[in-house]
């Protein structure tokens, strides 16, 4: 087990900031955890009341891993990524009567750990939390970063918070029992920070196919923790998304609004998304031809979707209420070259009158 | 209208941390507008997208006030504190088309502020609002210091977080419509401020009676702004309560375990449990006895009850679940003398002992 503080994964040599608000735990005091196993977990936790959140799926496949401690589980899937589940989870905390000094543990893909930050942020007015990712998706994007939240019928991640836990608890055995759409699922993201942050990384996808690393257990650690270190470094100079944290919503403003309406998985989501992004800066003249092509042929490689038959007027409707939207327009992320991204200002009607051309 | 920042209010020289978190607004940065109306908030707020969030009584009195924003309002009444409520209102901030860019303005009681302050700190990860109140209580105390959040059955703000709202604004013209009961119960946090932190304060009490504060507007704005100076103070050094704030819990220890129980006033209900907190600092011998019925008989001078028959317990199953209690221990609040307190973490069995010979 590895441990690496936020601030040294990010190649700072101090902490930023030491100054911060109680309670609300720092983004340079979170701790990643690599190359652990679950068991180990209990080390961190000393006489801590430690309650297990995560989802039925999951309790099915690792509970035999899990620490002795209790669990709180609800049904897998995005569409219950809902208030309702945040309902239920408080009401069994209540009945375990879990204080201010009990500590949340997610276990579990994007949504358990999404539910576990959030309710860790409004339960008592907030209390302690880690995360322990077991998706590709979740390992390498989700669990980072400390946004949380629940969805609002068709519109994602509508009402959260960004708390940051604790720490990040890296077992990759978990990945043996994951099925291959949720490999590529979370390839999405490998590809999104490859396509924004890394150039090297992108020709690296380009090498290999989805099963090199399915096969080989060092080269997606080293892959994970590649990814883990690009997101975890624009979190630390940006935890509230003032400015290049934004780069990380590359491909997800057309991927929110087509995820829930078609009830498709986040990565098919977000790759459609960023073939549409991908679209729209070669359409701004900001991407040439030639590299966008790259791009949708990496995303195909990977198995995942570049494209989908749609309702244009209803994405335009649920693509209004993005939360990147000010006044008229919407903070959309273009590429410049691979590896290179920026934020432009769209106003909504430019991207409804584009919308049919680059979806 | 005067505007007063908390730190000044606070009598600080300077703001204490300049450093902070972007959109999570330092406590320091809150603006207090004393003596103003309600039609000069438009100036607060050029160029925003302003909402106006409200109960519906106070909608059907003072709308006739409100400037010329949309508004959300829900029932009236503490039973509405509840996560559906807040769901609600965030349904119809959707049907806004709400962006971050909006502005939430709160106008009403407590139960109006504490959904007003949840729902900006959770819908889209967080907007700016604003506090209108238009009760005693809630001008005095619940408005002031951030805290919000909703109740879970009878489990009293089991669910929320502490924001900062933007400014507080005071229109004392408000109190014109405000029912006798809302008086009494504005008065016992009032009172409360007096015991904890004020002599002269409760010795001002006693010369006076309601009807002297309700027939005199001077008199009863300056005993406001008296109120929520102190409670700022406190607020302001310590924010997320990790000392000197934990002190505005007195009487509130058994006064939410029976609030909700009983469905009576928050006023009601702090006060006895300001009652039970003097009787059981009498039998700590930290407050003298003579003291202990000066603060019995000054909320009695202020029709407040200093009893109830209840299910003892009962209330103790409610007390246990406290967000106070750390481990089996719940830090309650007594007094050494009148406008003296202190912080005493008491075991919960021994709570559980003198219950019914303290309430």
């Amino acid at each position: 087990m590895r441990q690496i503080k936020a601030y040294e994964l990010a190649g700072l040599p101090v902490q930023l900031n030491p100054e911060h608000i109680p309670e609300r735990p720092p983004v340079q005091d979170l701790c990643f955890y690599f190359d652990a196993e679950l068991a180990q977990i209990t080390e961190l936790l000393p006489g801590k009341k430690v309650i297990i959140i995560t989802d039925e799926i999951v309790n099915q496949q690792l509970s035999h891993k899990f620490p002795d401690y209790p669990v709180i589980s609800f049904p897998s899937g995005e569409e219950h990524k809902q208030q309702s589940t945040v309902d239920q989870v408080i009401k069994k905390l209540i009945g375990l009567e879990a204080g201010r000094d009990c500590f949340l543990l997610g276990i579990g893909g994007g949504v358990v750990t999404d539910i576990t930050g959030y309710v860790a942020s409004v339960y008592l007015r907030g209390v302690s939390f880690g995360l322990v990712p077991t998706t590709i998706l979740a390992m390498v994007d989700a669990a980072i970063g400390g946004k949380n939240g629940v969805d609002v019928g068709v519109y994602k991640n509508l009402v959260g918070s960004i708390r940051q836990p604790s720490f990040l608890f890296y077992d990759y055995s978990v990945l043996s029992t994951l099925p291959v759409s949720e490999w590529v699922n979370g390839f999405a993201e490998v590809i999104k920070h490859a396509c924004i942050k890394d150039a090297l990384l992108f020709a690296e996808l380009e090498r290999y196919t989805l099963h090199d690393y399915q096969q080989d257990p060092s080269l997606v650690s080293d892959l994970i923790e590649k990814n883990a270190a690009i997101k975890n470094s624009v979190v630390i100079v940006d935890e509230m998304e003032n400015g290049e944290r934004k780069l990380l919503n590359f491909g997800h403003t057309v991927g929110h609004a087509i995820e829930n309406l078609h009830q498709i998985s986040h990565g098919h989501a977000v790759s459609i998304g960023m073939a549409a992004a991908c679209n729209l800066s070669e359409k701004f003249s900001t991407l040439h031809f030639e590299e966008a092509s790259r791009i949708i042929r990496l995303l195909a490689r990977y198995h995942l979707p570049v494209d989908i038959e749609t309702d244009h007027t209803r994405v335009f409707e649920v693509l209004r209420m993005d939360k990147k939207r000010i006044r008229n327009e919407v903070n959309f992320i273009l590429l410049s070259r691979i590896g290179s991204a920026s934020v432009t200002p769209i106003p909504v009607e430019l991207l409804q009158h584009h919308l049919k051309e680059i979806l």
